[in-house]
């Protein structure tokens, strides 16, 4: 029954009213992050665009065309896994949690301006698969795992807002799957001044990296 | 009572806490979907646009370039029922869905990325009606079908997340309406190679087909 | 106990589940129409840009700039309003609305069909005010209000949908405003070839109009 | 129990089944703005675009063009943030809000018609720093501030939809940081008279001020 905690500087209202409002407030939260996970995953596709010729190209012609943009195929495939798994991170890590301070909204602000932004790294790297553009859209997704790290570290610290049932061994296991995320993209930035293809192939690992040390 | 499954995986968590959090997560899921579906099939009007001409054109002039996109027309309207009717199938399906797990959740994304990716063909039709154009349109659709096929597979093998009322024959009609409709994309593929136009008013069968073996 | 009816067509389902999830599956229609009026209200936006031209212009150029598009302004905010009385029509309808059919499930995608489309004509306006722009726009809206008044008869038509609790007298008066609002577009036609400004600065009676019968 | 207000003009329907349906009213609401604050601050990532060069840029060259754009990452900064701020500003208020009526309605969509518009101004000032466009952006979240008052005034006043526990001063106190934010953006104005970056950087206080009077 007091399981829940209260933002205690409402004390105005009645406690039940604002637990009922704390629960809505948490779950507009997960429904604006949602939201925004949606529409980025979604904007990609726009980058996908045959280059504007004159006239009405033949049957080969189209067909070659659309074989020629082989990078934004791969572009769309790559940011649309990288975005879909931090969604699963991040509704991974908000099924544990209870609660929400400002400090959790802003950093899930924060880690959203970096979802957001996604589009335009993989719009970069899609025109061009140089290196530059390769360890820009690397630095992109390490931002992106230090600030879905710190949010987690923001709320499961010493239980500040996740459920009390959460071990803290369990706790701490949920940064494995990030920080591994965040060291591949950092390899992947050593492995640009070798190769860029193959450091854009090793991206394709964060599926199944981002599945460690969640069972079990 | 114990009707409802759990993830074993989080049994430190108190049961009834979880089956909540389940319940959540999954509605998280279908939420998230239908926010792709719905910015996918918005942005399908993007698309919609006069040929930029200069200066301010006539009444007459206006009227002609309106009209001389009928092709831009059709593909929104095609597309707008394909989308339509893949939510539909989505929604009908997730309606005998209680749970999910892993292989949902990575089904269900990819199956998005396809949805996502329909405003492109789309576009390309709407160029360009040619056989090349026709042919892509058609295996986008194709592989959507699959997808909420392997999907469904998925969830209904052996009751794995549906409702344990659902019964094994209804389980196996859901089927149906989404083999024809890969059925029906199939074939106007090899349409296509004869009339690129009959190929395509093949399509707007996919309403009638989508409703096959849902009643009765 | 009996006031909600059920699909009589999955009887296999246990009754009590199946209302629940007639409940969910009209919670997720309307969020998906939701989702689908403030991407269409939202993407408007797209269309406000300053004419291209090189370099970087001084202060009193930019304002020219900004000055000279107010026909793009206008389209915004009149596209904006109708959006947002179109949600609001929708959403004081489906207050009465407790069940949902194909029917329904159909006339609201071709509702949706139009929302969505209603940016095309807005950016076709505000780049030519012309008498063919008008009537264009005019057809959108008059298009529009007719799929709503379509879906209510079809919710509303003895009761096939709606609460039982509302009554004939009420149900009928929802026609209204949108029959109101049909005929103030109908009407912009014909003023359209008297004055085309006359005729988009009537629309703004949109606003009054589709308040008309809604109290007491 | 008698708590809960109730539209008066649909006393045809029962009494409980319309509070259900205005909580649910009240809930789309927030949802609709959600979404809407949701897309807007999506589509801010839309602008971000390298000046389109013919060829492959060499290495340098890139990053040479990434470097380049840097206003357009710190207008997308400062709008992420800006919008982040009013969202707070409008989940802050409705915390406190138990009600609607067409009154709400309306200045809500006012309030999301200037949320939607911003990244127009934001796309402005990303490509010209100067004064004209420093101050129409100032002009748009001055709009938007005080959009957000009237709404958050029309609520509370009198308690007309507000919870009863909110005390007169609690209430009162929520115009602490709007109105700071709004002076903040017209002195901004006046600065820009002076110095066009330094109006800028002035923006980044919008942070620390909404916190204002809202703890304790």
């Amino acid at each position: 029954m007091s399981k829940k905690a209260h933002h205690p500087s409402h004390s105005v209202v009645s406690r039940e009213r604002i637990t009922d409002q704390d629960e809505l407030g948490l779950e507009r939260l997960i429904f604006f992050s949602d939201a925004v996970f949606a529409i980025a995953i979604t904007l990609l596709a726009l980058d996908l665009r045959l280059p504007s010729g004159g006239g009405s190209p033949s049957n080969a012609q189209l067909l070659a065309q659309l074989l020629e943009i082989w990078p934004k195929y791969l572009a769309y495939l790559v940011s649309f896994l990288a975005i879909g798994t931090f969604w699963l991170g991040h509704h991974r890590r908000f099924r544990f949690i209870r609660r929400y301070d400002r400090g959790l909204l802003t950093f899930n602000l924060l880690f959203l301006m970096v979802i957001a932004f996604i589009p335009f790294p993989t719009s970069v790297i899609s025109e061009s698969g140089n290196r530059t553009a390769t360890i820009f859209y690397a630095l992109t997704m390490i931002l992106g795992g230090l600030m879905l790290a710190a949010l987690w570290w923001h709320a499961s610290w010493h239980h500040r807002l996740t459920d009390p049932g959460l071990d803290a061994r369990q706790a701490r296991r949920q940064f494995v799957p990030m920080l591994l995320t965040v060291a591949l993209f950092v390899m992947s930035i050593g492995l640009a001044f070798l190769n860029e293809s193959l450091a854009r192939f090793s991206w394709l690992l964060v599926v199944p990296i981002s599945r460690f040390g969640q069972r079990g």
